[in-house]
């Protein structure tokens, strides 16, 4: 019986966690579980999978939790309530499932904890790669991935020794604008944009697929996870998401991970792994699908892969500064402030304006972040004026 | 360093066993090599290989080895030969890639000698499943395959629990008869059957994989290598021959190899594994590709694949049969004394009229082998005869 700490459990991947603890009765035990805001749906998991605590970031949503559940269950709130679960000792593995930069300290401080971490925020390691890295070895503590694409490289990877990798082939499914031109995206909307091909997904990782962005975090993600440098990982579009991504070894070999697109199997691999646990219900079934197809990525229409390579290669805080430019460009996309060309050219201007330093300490992290996040709104909106003006 | 048998050196796996011996120096030390009767080849083999021993089987063709390499190397003759250098102690590894059933008893004799095997030769598995499975486990041998579809497996299955295997997916070119007719097949010729899409290979093997038999042979050898039941192997036709072949895990997650058609590949991680030695040379492309297609097998045209699984089901001596048949049906074919469509008509027959007896010892099987070929061959004849008369 694993016993496991959800932070995020309200959202997407959270959910799904869930699911799978469901699937599996007498598999795990849910210790405890965190939201950002929604007390409501939060309260009816607590009833369901009786945590010992759980917490609330927003004060607001904390004290409706509070009464909702009354004396029950403890009700923590604030990024201190986050931090103080974290910590505790009673629990083996947190599944980190925050969204964006905010998921950074928690995923710290349960490394810091001993704890293992299945980890879904890939800002995390984009951010604080070479920290987080070094803290896992120094706790002896394993990460293991939950983003489908680094799974599917850490299923390939099973069994195989770590000299041999030759290339890591990350797939992307090129999301809803795949084969568009630069001129054709200028007025797509909100909606175009959070029409994913294949996998329902939170707004803003939906968004930073469209942008390719997300496929760009994923290229720092393997970086920090694989320990194999940008030159010899590659991006390839493959739009039906069957092949989730691959390996080349030394000796020509390529290993592939293939399924259905459904988070809930690398979050149970994650949390199974070495095992495998059965589960019922539809199979790949590639006789019905008949082929799978590659493209080239395009990187003059989607900037946002190339900028997080370049952002990759400068090292330092620049992954610090790329994403949370692209957090505030994001937003104020999906806000309706900025244009969908706008969120790369925010992140451009942002990677030009604020230098790259060491990002060997968490402090100067969170000052690269901070000084983007001030500089990349003011640039949203000078994109915005520009917008309204034209 | 280890140190290598290679039974049938050559032939198109011998070869390309020799071809990794030259690309990795250091590596490995041939011991002993023999072939059939390709006397002049051999002793080129042995100039340059330097072995203790060679083995000829033809008695006429060991002495024209004797010739011309003089005293420089102990040459021995016939079965006889083979099977005293398979018992030798002092090597490590024996690669039998002996075509068809004169492959089994050397094989079964390095087994008893504790010699690990790698296994090209797939009719030793087909005839002798049970036995070389005893075997190995009594002799506590390891048994490589060498096979393009089974190394393929076997790579899936590095770092995974085997309670987990749900299915194993084996991938078929489809042969250079893919998408014909049964009407189209009577009268295909020699030549036509001999050109595969794919693959470079013997012509033994080459026919076999215009029938389907070749994939048939291996739905069995892989039920004896894995230990997965017949119901849960699939063959799925792939004409690219890009993905070697696939496994479905419990948990729904499908992995696959994937690599250009070169046998070397399976051969060296036959011998480096759970290692990979890095080669150069060309890699797989998928953006050159562009695409993988997939689709079922016709069994209604290819018959040979449904009546592997029939004997695969039947059990006992039922693949000695099938495979002795099928032995006696390609050579006809290739000696242009019954048509395409005959190599089934002969099997289906041989296994009506042949009784599926235990296949626990090697005698029943030998038996059984020799009755099928004597049944077979005149069946031949009488589909032979039909040709001629119709």
């Amino acid at each position: 019986m694993k016993t496991l700490a959800i932070f995020g459990s309200t959202g997407s991947i959270g959910t799904s966690t869930l699911d799978v603890v469901r699937q599996h009765p007498g598999r795990f035990r849910v210790r405890y579980l965190t939201a950002h805001r929604n007390a409501a749906l939060l309260c009816a998991q607590a009833r369901e999978f009786a945590p010992d605590a759980v917490a609330v970031v927003d004060p607001a949503s904390a004290r409706e939790a509070r009464e909702i559940l009354g004396s029950s269950v403890d009700v923590l709130s604030g990024m201190d309530g986050l931090l103080e679960l974290a910590r505790r000792e009673d629990y083996d593995t947190l599944v980190s499932s925050l969204v964006g930069f905010a998921g950074m300290l928690p995923t710290i401080a349960a490394i810091q904890s001993g704890h293992d971490i299945a980890l879904a925020n890939k800002e995390t390691l984009v951010v604080a790669g070479e920290i987080i890295s070094r803290l896992l070895e120094r706790h002896g503590v394993a990460l293991a991935p939950v983003d489908s694409e680094h799974s599917a490289i850490w299923q390939c990877l099973a069994g195989e020794p770590p000299h041999s990798v030759a290339k890591l082939i990350l797939t992307a499914s090129g999301g809803p604008f795949r084969g568009r031109s630069r001129e054709d995206l200028a007025d797509v909307t909100r909606e175009e944009a959070l029409r994913h091909p294949n996998w329902t997904m939170g707004s803003k990782i939906t968004i930073d697929s469209a942008t390719l962005m997300n496929k760009g975090l994923e290229v720092i993600e393997a970086h920090w996870l694989f320990r194999v440098p940008p030159e010899r990982i590659e991006v390839i579009v493959h739009p039906q998401s069957i092949i989730h991504s691959m390996v080349e070894f030394a000796d020509g070999s390529v290993k592939a991970q293939l399924g259905l697109p459904d988070m809930k199997l690398p979050i149970q691999y994650a949390l199974s792994h070495p095992d495998r646990f059965a589960v019922p219900g539809p199979r790949l079934d590639l006789l019905e699908l008949r082929r799978l197809t590659f493209e080239e990525p395009d990187l003059e229409t989607f900037r946002c892969l190339a900028l997080a390579y370049e952002a990759l290669a400068a090292g330092g805080t620049a992954p610090a500064c790329l994403n949370a430019a692209n957090e505030i460009a994001v937003q104020a996309f999906l806000d309706g402030r900025i244009g969908f060309l706008d969120i790369a050219r925010v992140i451009e201007e942002s990677l030009a304006a604020i230098p790259a330093v060491d990002a060997a300490d968490i402090e100067s992290i969170i000052a690269t972040d901070a000084e983007t996040r001030i500089f990349a709104t003011s640039c949203a909106a000078r994109s915005a004026r520009t917008v309204s003006f034209s």
